[in-house]
């Protein structure tokens, strides 16, 4: 039975998160790819404390975007580097513009075929988001773009992910969620989605019990998962 | 006023959790500092992720001691190391006996005798906090050792910290709660404590708007500002 909507991440899935390297590098020669990487982890690493320390989400969340510039600052601090204004500007310009990585705009208009619902569910609030979509030339492909905004409460805490159940009216097993990220795909497999983990940078599974139903190592493979789901 | 109990996390703050560097590289040659930086920060992403996932508490919590072995089997696997049974109950042997850095015993054992409580509140389960204690022959400094496995909620979740207030039946901003780790002083800040970030690694500060109260580079600067606290 093919699922009641297809769920994508949106950073690390979609978009390319160290499209920022190039223009790190500019700035900061021999430590653009630290800091790119570096800026990720912190990045992600601030949203769940943020909520973890605020379970009933009366104070800590804070837009992704804010999140974003404080992880910049603080990896810029840890590896020495003095942040100008404008490098920052610049940076956080290229944040809200990343490049969609070479098999979405085509995987998806395929897909869009099918008549499946399909929509973004991200950590990222809802100016950012819809600004990286229309950069890609992806307006039309989603029916929904679902932010945890809305929710004020950041992946993997159980609110985020109960957007895509209370849209679609669907249970999350019928449901196939797609990630990246591999923390992300257990917490999308703990709630219950038919999780497809597109293991694009080749790691090993993350020791969380909670293995994703299918892994892959880009969309081509959500594709053929789909197909085996008719 | 003296402060009604002292508050110390453990892992990073008394106990080295790098002291399993040496052991490291010695079954894995050139990767024993990598394969215990990586432990350290994906055991942590592990506590929290499992507690961010369930924040009532259901299903996802797993003591620490099991959350510290799947980190290590995860990190093995992304660093490419074959992890033998040996080398596994090697290297957890070494974790569940970390070696204090050198100023607690003596910073502790002169605060001792001012009489404020002393505890102990950590991620740690029982088991490896009491063996780790005794190991480094502080038994006796610690009037309770508080382990976050009673509420099964890690750090920063509400729930951990509470455990000292309940404990001291006193208000957080009337206890000091010492922490080496940036985002365990942040989560202590937002709870209300008074908080002494214990800055062992002179890192800069966490961008998490929860500036400490006081920073120090170690427990002979928070002697200092017990002192200013009489």
């Amino acid at each position: 039975m093919p699922p009641a909507a297809i769920l994508f991440d949106a950073y690390g899935t979609l978009f390319d998160v160290y499209a920022v390297t190039a223009l790190a590098e500019a700035h900061f020669p021999a430590s653009g790819e630290s800091l790119a990487q570096l800026w990720r982890l912190k990045q992600i690493e601030y949203t769940q404390l943020r909520t973890l320390a605020d379970p009933d989400r009366r104070g800590h969340y804070k837009p992704f975007y804010d999140i974003t510039l404080d992880a910049l600052r603080f990896c810029a601090n840890k590896l020495g580097l003095a942040l100008s204004a404008q490098a920052e500007s610049e940076l956080m310009g290229v944040y809200e513009r990343l490049d969609a990585h070479p098999d979405v705009l085509g995987t998806l208009t395929e897909l869009k075929k099918r008549g499946i619902p399909m929509a973004i569910l991200s950590n990222g609030n809802p100016a950012m988001l819809e600004t990286m979509v229309a950069a890609n030339g992806l307006t039309g492909i989603f029916d929904d773009i679902l932010s945890v905004d809305t929710v004020r409460a950041y992946k993997p805490h159980p609110a985020s992910y109960t957007l895509g159940t209370d849209k679609y009216g669907a249970k999350a097993a019928d449901i196939v969620f797609v990630s990246s990220n591999g923390w992300d795909a257990a917490g999308a497999t703990w709630f219950g989605y038919n999780t497809f983990w597109c293991n694009r940078a080749g790691l090993p599974l993350e020791q969380l019990d909670a293995t994703p139903k299918r892994i892959g190592k880009g969309l081509a493979d959500l594709a053929h998962y789909l197909d085996e789901l008719k």
